[in-house]
């Protein structure tokens, strides 16, 4: 009966739906699936700078409400603020790209990411990195097109995500495609079958995932990189934020 | 609903009796968790050579009981003959080690293994490798004294294995860690709350990400080099080998 | 006559200090120096989390106050936000690790970091790696006894980090010394002669290749990943951080 | 006077005999070279799948038959089994890629290996990867029409295959050709002098490197992972297999 | 006020004087600049042998002239005997690849190089992979037109190198972009502002990176593998390699 | 019925001397092998500026009497010039680092050499690293104490240098042990059968793929980075370079 909380790092409700909805829909049975939306930042993350300011939300947001949850996501691929969140933070969390990556790294060996805009290419590509995943990428294709709204990329664009995918498959050695973006949450499923090799989706990657850290336990790190951050002065942080750190020393 | 087949790659009796019990110590309620062991071969899997031998027995197994489930794990840390077998089974098929990883992953970035002879080292390093995992990789440590009893590792090593893990963690910086090998199935839960960092067994892992494969329904590869082999002739088979490979091209 | 604006993403006084002074011994003759504070976060940043509480400081105080300088340093070792504020502002940005880099490269093959807390080693991994710099990581080493004041480390620690710095070139192969970390600043000054390789400081390398930045004139990223992030909807963001990001598109 | 041993992984008698007819040309005088056919196992390994049945197949007759040879070789590209047989046999044993590569090593930098399926590409970069060589690797590139017959592809394709070594050269900065696969066996020595850069065969690589390996009788691994496997219980494998693995300890 | 000596490691004078007048554009107030021209050689180094005669006439020349000066650049892209030249010369010694690397790194991730020649392009790779760059690296690209004249390559060809840029960036993904040659100094400074990206010169970097090894002082390695090289007999050598040989062992 | 000839680069004739008794025992039946010294350098290579010397001493000597060989060999570890004068002779080229590495990758993943002194250790890994073997290097181990007699270090060292390969093996996990440095020349032979994995020679093995390459006659390199350098002005260059760098074009 895990308790899961999502959290959409961009301002957009709209995308929050869709990522509600699928959550939902791939969540085992008796898990509670919750679902917020940044307080501050921008429509939708697609660059460095976007991240960081997506990552102060989130944390803040995670600070307020862990304390009810199982496990925690960080529903934007791209996973803003999560390894410092891995350190704040007292149940597991994960996030979209994370998610994905670990579930395609059991599909297949060469991945591809088709993505919605050209700009968040470069992004994406030293997140994967970051992970060690470099090796396993086979392409980053992405639409080239602006979108009219970020809540309905799927329906004004579904034609031309589904060729992005056949053309890593044909073109880029892909052996998974990973369908990257929360906007896109859900796509996966409707396109059930219709591509020549396995699909996977990061919103339903992350709460099934997160389902398993709750279920197996794996304890929490005590020592190491992953510990909560030494007790020391600081000033002018979110009061949630504070008490997290402020916690005794383990 | 999911059904999962445990393959032992190895002849031992005892070790599949300790994968089974974690396995269904571990599984979602309503999973039918069912483990076989390898008709030829040796006793534990130590080096690349045996695992040539435990991939083929593997394979022969799987070919005669795919059909009955679905889910297949190769329930040998190593997972020999797993990326020939994602090429042949109608289902998806895991391994010990590949799913270890996969859930490390979403704990640490810095992941050890620990061990259940020195012997076996060089090949796990290979294979984690072979995953590009190897800029993820920690360590590797391993008991350096000879096993009286391949299923009573666990009883009479746990104290060493426990301090090879905080050795990996001390020195190693480990973030992670992975108690390697089937005959160690279930000690991480005996020593859960007494590893100063988060820590990852196979088997549980193995089954918990089989059934979310099952769950996600990702789908099979039609192209690429993990879609069924192309026909041809072929010779001296297994029968129930023979007839995958029969299979209608698609 | 280069405005080089130098931020310490930390809340600690004594630290900044520290940085203006070694900032101002190292600058070029008329180059115009100025250190300022973050507002909010932490009195020593160790960790990833701390670095994403620090990034978003940074960024609101050169939002604030880059319109008046011809360069920005990220005045933290592990470089808080970095790579964001390069999208964001409209003048060059280095880092105190980036720096470090960039002249120990001119040195020598293989780089050893000597930092001031044991915690601290992970994360200068990570970002050093993300550098792409980790092919030429001899090793990272650190004090590991609790600082008992972060503004007073060199007086204290002194002996100790030269050991470091002597172990990191008769074990590990350090061809060049890193000494890192804002509290460090004009250490290597004082170590001058005493090593048996040669020292690089964050900090002074900072301002002097901030300079060079200024000189030389490269020109500003108008596509690409470092390009100012698409024009979007954006909600409670600092208002000189929303300024920049409603700058005309180019 | 040399006694070389090759060991087709594939049940086709055609290719044996290319095979034989390359490996007898590029000999030196006195050299004693036999070629044996698998017994079991497909007519040609084109997947991950295939060479684990023939990395079976062949570790039976290596094991039947080595006690007469000086080396033993793997005569399909991808190198079947080779690992585990070097842990096994008491010679040296070598394999097509693996001789192929050391072979282009010493002719240029970067090298690109021209295939007889799309197929096969994918377990071909594998294998080359997990060798090491795959920063050393330019590109793979493969015929894409079916084959009528598999010992008849020199003839049939010969120009087509010679397009795809000029294209490799002028696109992908090819300085080294290997021709890879076994029904390619010769076609180097046909095209001597038609290609810009240098070319290989795996088959020639093979036989010369095994006589090498013989005459400079560089010792056996009494120790490390390519030592004889560690004596344990074992059930239903090949007599010469039993045999084999039952050898006193060193 | 630094004493910077430029060595061209070509026999060419209009290549000396295009490096000579971009060098002085770009030195600081009161630094001293001086080009010399290589004894013997060739016209322009365009392989790894050409470099090889280069690297020579390089050292004999920095051998008898370093006393002046407080740093020596190596005035070719390629950088010839730079890594030799750091043990042997007791004053800081930097080239135009790795200068122009460590200011590139400053102001994008992925870079790339625009080169003069096609069959530049290998060595360049090479030498930027061994700096361990290649993680950086977007990609190559050169003319493919023969030069009529070394000195003129830029009025010649100025329009095909910045069409060669633009699609660095559009195709590679380059977010900085390197003009690779002394033949090109001072095209950066030409194009400024004309590219979508930063631009940056190996000769600017050079002299600005040598003010600022000659400023902080790092000091020079007396352990490890830039030092002096042991004493040793020799024959043959320069007079000034000898007298540089001979110093005192420190 | 090759004709190979070898060149010291080091002016040595001590050295000269092991290398002519190794490299004809080693030799096949009929293979004539010729041993020249450097006019001029150093007496032991060592460093990256040593190298550039003897790289330029080998040159000269290869060019003026490589029309009388079918190969040649650079007979030092490190291998001073080696991928230049690829570029440049009409015949095959090798070296001893080279030679060794394609032994030993038939023999063993992982590789330690052992050498003769420790400042030669930076040199030789970068060397490895160059030739895109940094992956299978376990270790480099080298003696600490100074040499009496460059010719005499095997008697004089024989205990300590096998002391170092079993360490190499027990500790780094070595499969295979590289001998390095023409110093050592024919100990390999003498150490057979006293070391617990693969011992392989470097003066040896360039002897045998010398040949190798004689009698398979790969084809020379006429487009791509090892053709012939482009023809093009130069001037002070040793007659028998000039006369090979002005062959026709090809």
């Amino acid at each position: 009966m895990a308790r899961v909380l999502l959290i959409n790092p961009n301002i957009s409700d709209s995308v929050s739906d869709l990522i509600r909805a699928e959550a939902r829909r791939s969540a085992s049975p008796g898990t509670q699936v919750d679902v917020l939306t940044a307080p501050f930042g921008v429509a939708y993350i697609e660059t460095r700078f976007e991240a960081l300011l997506g990552a102060h939300a989130t944390a803040q947001l995670a600070a307020q409400h862990c304390a009810a949850y199982d496990a925690v996501v960080v529903a934007a691929f791209g996973d803003p603020g999560l390894p410092g969140l891995r350190e704040l933070l007292p149940v597991p969390v994960t996030g979209m790209t994370e998610a994905a990556l670990a579930t395609a790294h059991l599909l297949g060996h060469r991945i591809s990411i088709i993505a919605i805009s050209q700009r968040i290419q470069a992004w994406y590509r030293e997140v994967v990195e970051g992970y060690g995943f470099g090796g396993r990428l086979a392409s980053i294709r992405a639409l080239d097109r602006p979108l009219s709204s970020i809540g309905g990329v799927q329906e004004e664009h579904a034609q031309a995500l589904r060729a992005l995918a056949e053309k890593a498959v044909a073109e880029d050695g892909a052996e998974v495609i990973i369908l990257a973006g929360a906007p896109l949450a859900g796509l996966a499923r409707s396109l059930h079958g219709q591509l020549p090799v396995p699909v996977v989706d990061g919103v339903s990657s992350a709460v099934r995932h997160a389902e398993t850290l709750a279920a197996l336990q794996p304890g929490r790190a005590l020592q190491g990189s992953f510990a909560l951050p030494p007790a020391k002065p600081h000033k002018g942080l979110h009061p949630a934020i504070a008490a997290l750190l402020d916690r005794q020393p383990r």
